[in-house]
This record gives structure tokens, sequence and C-alpha cells, in this order.
């Protein structure tokens, strides 16, 4: 199986998570996203999007969308589960997931700040834009855990809600957001880097960072 | 049950949509998205990133995010069933749904685009914005559907993949995207339409519509 990500992408990093947290190996396929390589035809032709994640494997396989690869590895590899059993359960950690990749991730990745900058907004309120982001919508989040036990977001093992979490700290720590404001979702995230499959899964361990 | 939702949300839509699909009834309750409604202290308290759809029921049961509520209801109401019971299938209706869910909608929503507005983006600007996200998210869209058989986008049965595509063309159409590019979209679109899960669910038939 290929992994097609790129080290800072967010989206890329929740599946190396996942992946890593079921003992998935993967070969790595590097697209620059900067220099515009998830444009290529050759990767058009895998992704419609040109985005990452794409998730490749034999013969003729592609999935693309990071939520969906992973709820497609939990179905085929259950253990262990990303997932709660009870339905409401299992909708309260989508919920938090769907929190952060549709209301956080898409509003702040390069494709909407290039955007911005086209459109002649200064450098200085596209920080403010990436920032504004991030804060309001951990915010929510934040909120969205009052009454769940820890140590992870929903309880005692990481789920899906985690997988999401920490790619999307790390990006608000980089937008400079104030991420002390967020105890309960610091708390989250001691407990997932302490295993190594969150702290293997970071930018900085990948061999395609700069 | 309750729905608190606005006729015009594409998310609210799409669980409409999902709740007619499965026969479930429910009182309906309106929050007006551009007099800022969702964000009143009372509504904060159920949904904390002050969004609709929320769903409510007794004894304080609260569901938020639109993929999250129809994916509860599919597992809880398995008829007619709104994903295929393969995985590698269930993952691509899922990564057609999230490559609107997450990379159109929430990309070209009023809280976006009023946040142009407030750093001085002219109006034609700022609908050129929202057709640029309809336009290049739909072209990904039409090309994911290409060796799909039809009517619907992933067959012969309505899934959550018409769910997310049919609000998205109504909101590309309010921005002047020419939507006849994309023949495959509209023949989903069609199939769609002719159910009365679909056709009642439109902003138009909801009683709060302007």
């Amino acid at each position: 199986m290929k992994l097609h990500g790129y080290f800072r992408s967010s989206a890329a990093f929740r599946v190396r998570i996942a992946l890593n947290l079921k003992g998935v190996e993967v070969e790595h396929r590097s697209h620059h996203l900067r220099k515009g390589e998830q444009r290529a035809v050759g990767y058009l032709a895998l992704n419609p999007q040109g985005l990452v994640p794409t998730l490749e494997f034999e013969p003729g396989g592609v999935l693309t969308q990071s939520l969906a690869i992973i709820e497609w590895l939990d179905e085929t590899h259950p253990q262990a589960p990303l997932l709660p059993s009870d339905p409401l359960a299992r909708a309260r950690v989508r919920a938090f997931a769907l929190a952060i990749s549709c209301d956080i991730h898409p509003v702040q990745n390069l494709k909407v700040l290039n955007r911005l900058r086209s459109l002649g907004v200064e450098e200085d309120a596209v920080a403010d834009w990436a920032a504004w982001v991030n804060r309001e919508g951990l915010e929510a989040c934040e909120v969205m855990l009052r009454d769940q036990p820890g140590p992870f977001c929903f309880g005692s093992a990481p789920s899906l809600a985690d997988i999401c979490l920490v790619p999307q700290l790390s990006n608000a720590r980089r937008f400079k957001v104030d991420v002390g404001r967020f105890p309960r979702l610091l708390m989250a995230e001691a407990a997932a880097m302490a295993l190594p499959a969150f702290a293997d899964a970071v930018p900085d361990q990948q061999h395609d960072r700069e």
C-alpha cells in the first residue's frame, strides 16, 4: 500500500496516525504542496481533487479523503477500534472529528490562504484569518469535550477525535494561536503524544520534512 | 425529536433529506442565520460551534454535525441504507460526501463570506470566491463519478453522496456556477429530485423560507 502525502499536511498526518494505530505499514510518496505537485496530471488521475492524502493499493484500489480512509481502515482492521460501538457515542466522536475536518482545516489550508493573497489581502491579515479559524474552531472543540472523561478526547483510548485534534493543534501553534486556552484539548494531546503511533506521525519525523 | 435548522442551510438540508429517506418525523426549529440567531446563548449550549443543524431528543440527547447525524440515523434506522455494505464502496461514497462537506461547503458559507467582506473584499470578488469554490469542487466531484453506474451518484439507490450533492448544486446555482458542465452530477440530481424525500426537503418547501 502507498500513502500519497506531504509531511506538513494535516490530513495526511491524520492518516499516518491511524495507520500506526492499526499497525499497517505503507510506502510513503511525497507531493510537495507549495510546489503544486498535487496538481500534476498523473496525481490528478488518482485524486481528482488534487489534495493529499490518497491511499493506493494493488490492483487499482484508490481511496481519497482522510476521514473516509480512516473509517475504511477501522472497518477492515477492527483492532483497536477508532470509534466506540454505541451509535450515539460514535456520533459524538464523529461530530468532533468533523468540527475540525470540515469547519477548521479546509478554511485555513494553503489553497484558501493563497486565494486570499491573490485578492490583495495583506500577509498580516492572511495570518489573522488562519489564526481566527483555528481559535474559534478549537474554542468550540474545547466545549464539546467539557463532559467527556479523559485523558483522551473521549475516554481512555485514542479515537478518530484525537487523530483529528493532534494535527490541528500543531497548525494552531504554527498560526500563533494561544493554545493554553484549551486545557482539555491539551490533556488529550498529551495523552496521544505519549503513544508512538502519534509521536512517529508528526511532520518533523517524516522523510520529506524540510 | 427536534431538528434545529434553517431553510437555506445546506447542512440542515442534508439532514432533512436523510430524515425523509428514513421516514423519521421531527419538529423543526428555525434559527435565522443572517440575523445571527445561531449565536444565541441558549443555542450555543446545544451546539458550541453556533452552526445548524442540531438534532435534539429527550432526555438530553444532542447531536451536531450533519454527517455525524446522518451516519447515526443510518446506524439506528438501517432501512434503507445510506451507505453500501462493502467497506471499499462505503469509503468511496464517504469520500464523495466529504469532498463536498469539507472542501466546498465550509469554504463558501455565510461566516467565511462575511469575513471576506470585513477584510474589505468587494462584493463582486466575494461572489467570485463562492463561485470558484463550488466550480472547482464540483469539477472534482464530476470526475469522482466517472466510472460509477447511475442514475444516482453510486448506483441505483440514493446514498450519503446524493444527500450531500443535491444541496451543494443548489448553492452552486445560487452563486451562478454553470452546472451544465457537470452532466453526471445533474443525472444524479434528477434521479434524487424525483423522490419526495429530496423534493420535500428543498429550502423553498420549508416553513421558514423567505
